[in-house]
């Protein structure tokens, strides 16, 4: 067990959104497609498929999608992960067992098992020397993504990934401190003070204060609700994507106090 | 970069479910949750938090939320990953920002940032020489798992781990063949032979034929809809769940066609 090569792969994380035209190798996409597969998943039901577009014209189609960000097409390999019962009924029904799981306890379980088999993925990736980037466009457009990639009811889409070999070099991040975001035995409430510790030096970046100066706004918090994530848009993407669990059977079950009319 | 020591990580996954009592040194537990707070966020707003329970006391009151499961008392360690809103909207308070993530996009968005946390702080732990277990009743349980806790308005348990010294040997578990989950370019739907041939495997394994022995039914797949995860169960989850979403506000700028009622 070589603790340290993991935990640096973990570590070292970046996204990457510039890709050189280069073509992932069949055998490392297999390798990487495996490590996914051994993912936990609820039961052994594996209630997930992955769609890997590599497909230059399926690309463009997806590219609106994702809000036309270039890495999309210049990506070689597109990954969209679907939350999947779609399969999991046929096997059902070919065995005369009750179509059980059209219902929201189980969108909630798909997205589980896509995402543990999303970020093994990824990590896999990047021991392979490539890059990702999660695309979180995926579910403000769900309904458009699942009409271009084919999918059936009970089948809706979670997350997507850009793959392929970085071509430029990025720094890490920054992250809040780890005590804001752990909390020990229970949950311990944030004090104001602890808010503002919290975010003080996400707050004072040069980062910041050149975002601040370019949106002409007084703090970051209202960059994120002014200018990258509004209400509005919220608001309505939310009713999308509930109307898309509805209209692809993620809610059949659901009692009339909570069924979406 | 050490390609081969990530995938074996990857590769050689096992839920463990046995464990010693042997507590986790504090500065492994340090490690792996720094590789959590690493992982993928969607605007690197980190909308999640992890709870990190090792008091016995509170372990037990847990318990009976993981159906009593031994490992949950077992483990020196239970993680439970939360959606929050909370912390980001009292950075927002602070700042005069509009309250803008109460609705259900930003519950998906919150599901994605604690899972790819999960899924790291699980990699990191097993490079740690630790056994860790997904506890899926958490979410069949999520309001008493939030009391318990103590989870405010914008916090909801998605997922939970146990994490220890594993004190038992397991085989790796069967999966579906990676043809049977993976897609290339768009979905393919499946065909009753491509079912069929899919879950073959698993069905002709002993461990199926002894199941259905146990269990005094036809097939593996009634077992699953009859005994593991019935429709019952699942309706009155997927209604409690939703019930939760709404209570914790999660739904809250849901037009009227889909608002929970």
């Amino acid at each position: 067990m070589d603790t340290k090569a993991v935990l640096d792969t973990l570590l070292q994380h970046r996204s990457i959104r510039k890709y050189k035209d280069t073509p992932i190798e069949k055998d490392i996409l297999h390798s990487i497609l495996e490590a996914g597969n051994r993912a936990s998943t609820i039961g052994n039901m594996q209630v997930y498929s992955i769609i890997v577009t590599q497909d230059k014209a399926i690309k463009e189609a997806l590219s609106p999608c994702h809000f036309n960000q270039a890495m999309v097409n210049e990506a070689p390999a597109l990954l969209t992960f679907v939350v999947d019962l779609n399969r999991f009924h046929k096997w059902c029904k070919l065995n005369n067992a009750e179509k059980s799981y059209d219902n929201f306890m189980w969108f909630v379980n798909g997205c589980i098992d896509a995402l543990l088999a999303a970020q093994n993925i990824c990590i896999a990736a990047e021991a392979h020397g490539l890059g990702i980037c999660y695309l979180g466009t995926t579910l403000y457009t769900a309904e458009k993504i699942a009409n271009i990639l084919k999918l059936p009811k009970g089948v809706v889409p979670i997350t997507s990934i850009c793959m392929g070999y970085a071509n430029e070099d990025v720094p890490l991040t920054d992250r809040l401190p780890l005590e804001g975001i752990v909390h020990y035995d229970t949950y311990k409430d944030y004090t104001d003070e602890d808010i503002r510790n919290i975010y003080r030096e996400r707050e004072n970046s040069k980062e910041t204060k050149d975002l601040l100066e370019i949106n002409n706004l007084p703090n970051l918090a209202r960059v994120f609700t002014e200018k990258r994530y509004t209400k509005t848009d919220n608001v309505k993407f939310s009713n999308d994507f509930l109307s898309l669990l509805n209209k692809f059977e993620f809610m059949e079950s659901s009692n009339d106090k909570n069924k979406i009319k």
